[in-house]
């Protein structure tokens, strides 16, 4: 049986999120249902919401950094147990057989990857419905493990945020030695900057506002560099190995290509949609400069950045919400207005 | 004392290449000289004998595919006798003090490589010429040996063409297992086609002159897809392991990304331009997609690349022409009408 649960939906591109009831599936055998204690909001939440990628279905429950305690097992569950403490990110399911989900890459699944919420369910149909809202179901091979020394509310960021930095520093192998460049300083930018410091580089916050340049100490940067000071960029130009741009649209690349040396690596995860102006052969090919791109982790690389984070204290800074106060968050963080992340307490929103 | 010498030189953007008589400066303790038997002609000397790069200096002597038979040396020289054979490709010389330089990238030159032609020598201050000339005069830094066992007139061209693709090849580790498509089968790319076969890649050629396609066995290649013919693209799609773009201007790069499989790179070479329209994160980020870029290669890579050629019976398919042809092969060059590549015969041509 469908349960009925509350939560908080886009009802349209250019309108507020409002209140809204839903259906949860019943468990299969192998899913596990858990309460949703927090829920990170993402600025991908508010792209999907207002239509800016031209993919969204309404009503959309948004939300993809969910943690929460487990309540019920399917009956063939193995890998949970009632009360545990579960997440879930940007995916729910993917094909399960083609090269990439065989090799732990289910985000770049071959027969593309389930999202988490604006999608819908290849078996019953349903809408697949995000994290602001009550309660999640899920396959068990889908939700991640939060390990008890994090703070369940600074989890549940990890779930994007983290993975989305932690993977592509991992895969192009960043550590002692680099000078990191993290291009855009929010919810993953500020992730970022932590993992490329565990990994020993040498990191710099690279942001256009100047105000969060002071907290480049306390977020572990050996500096900061203002995106619009020319003179400050100018001063840095082919000096990193790395950047990693967070930047969440559109935005020039060769103000930044010009900060790496020779055979640097720019690695775009923010901006995904076109992307202008285009890259300038010669200005790339004159230091054999590279662009990566990056989506997300696999399951089992973001089970190892929860532990990673755990062991190591790493974690956001967050600004805890209630589900109301949305909209204004959604407002407040395309502002910029946010040091680093809003996360909804659920169980305070929804008494 | 200089020399004066005979060439063929640009005056003008919009003007053909006209006989012109210049001067080689006098040999330094490390130059030597050489009888230029044999200069290829790159689509780039058209760029730049028309001004597409912006950067040009006229009257301008072009040509960086220079073979010839050693004459004199200077008194300090080591590495080159008189009656050897060679070469000159696209740098004459670089700081060799800065880490690019240091690590035999002297491509990658932080204070830029002096190039073959079009540039002033900052030691005399005189024109630097290129090889539509009698003789080259150059320090034996940044001359190459020439290998007996390869034809002198098809030597020229591996000096650009050759290298330039050889060396990303290398950089990128392409070699067996991988699928690799060549984008652009001209003086480039059927040079690449031929080593990426040799290092054990499966190696198709992708272009829009269907007429090429019939060369595929004669190169090597495993087969041939018409760009143009958007079924046969699709039927390709995210199949290619590595793209090694040869065009030499603005292209659509989304039309070859999607050829990529998960985790695929393309590797741009040819379009030394601005390149428009801009790149697309989401496309790029559902596989992990990069983009590389790659400039000739360095003086030890060079030689390592015409000894290899050697060995392995790897040369270019060129057609031999008089420097009085000059500007109809420029035209037909342009018009993609060249199996692959023009070498001027100098001594045919200046008698």
């Amino acid at each position: 049986m469908t349960k009925k649960i509350k939560g908080y939906a886009a009802i349209g591109a250019d309108k507020p999120l409002e209140f809204y009831e839903f259906e949860r599936r019943e468990l299969r055998p192998h899913d596990i249902e858990f309460d949703i204690l927090y829920c990170g909001v993402c600025h991908s939440d508010v792209h999907q919401a207002r239509n800016e990628w031209g993919i969204s279905v309404y009503p959309m429950v948004p939300g993809h950094e969910l943690v929460g305690h487990v309540t019920r097992i399917g009956k063939e569950v193995s890998k949970f147990k009632v009360d545990d403490m579960a997440g879930v990110g940007c995916m729910v399911d993917s094909c399960r057989k083609c090269a990439a989900c065989l090799a732990g890459l289910e985000q770049y699944c071959e027969h593309d990857m389930l999202q988490t919420y604006n999608a819908v369910d290849p078996i019953d149909g349903m809408k697949i419905q995000g994290g602001y809202s009550q309660t999640e179901v899920v396959d068990e091979n889908y939700a991640l493990h939060i390990p008890k020394s994090i703070d369940p509310a600074k989890a549940a960021p990890l779930l994007c945020a983290g993975i989305t930095t932690y993977s592509p520093l991992r895969h192009w192998k960043v550590g002692s030695g680099h000078k990191v460049g993290v291009v855009g300083i929010g919810g993953l930018g500020h992730m970022a900057v932590q993992y490329a410091k565990s990994f020993g580089a040498e990191v710099y916050m690279i942001t256009t506002t100047s105000g969060k340049a002071s907290d480049a100490a306390e977020l572990g940067a050996d500096g900061a560099i203002i995106a619009t000071d020319m003179a400050a960029m100018e001063a840095q130009a082919k000096s990193f190995d790395f950047l990693l741009s967070t930047i969440p649209q559109s935005h020039d690349l060769q103000l930044y290509l010009n900060l790496l040396k020779q055979g640097g690596t720019l690695i775009i995860v923010g901006a995904l949609t076109q992307i202008e102006p285009g890259i300038n052969g010669m200005n790339m090919a004159a230091r054999r400069l590279s662009i990566g791109t990056s989506l997300i982790g696999g399951i089992k690389e973001t089970q190892e950045m929860l532990d990673y984070s755990a062991k190591n204290n790493i974690a956001p800074a967050i600004e805890l919400i209630k589900i109301e106060d949305i909209n204004k968050a959604f407002d407040r963080m395309v502002n910029k207005d946010v040091r680093y992340r809003f996360v909804i307490d659920l169980k305070a929103s929804f008494k």
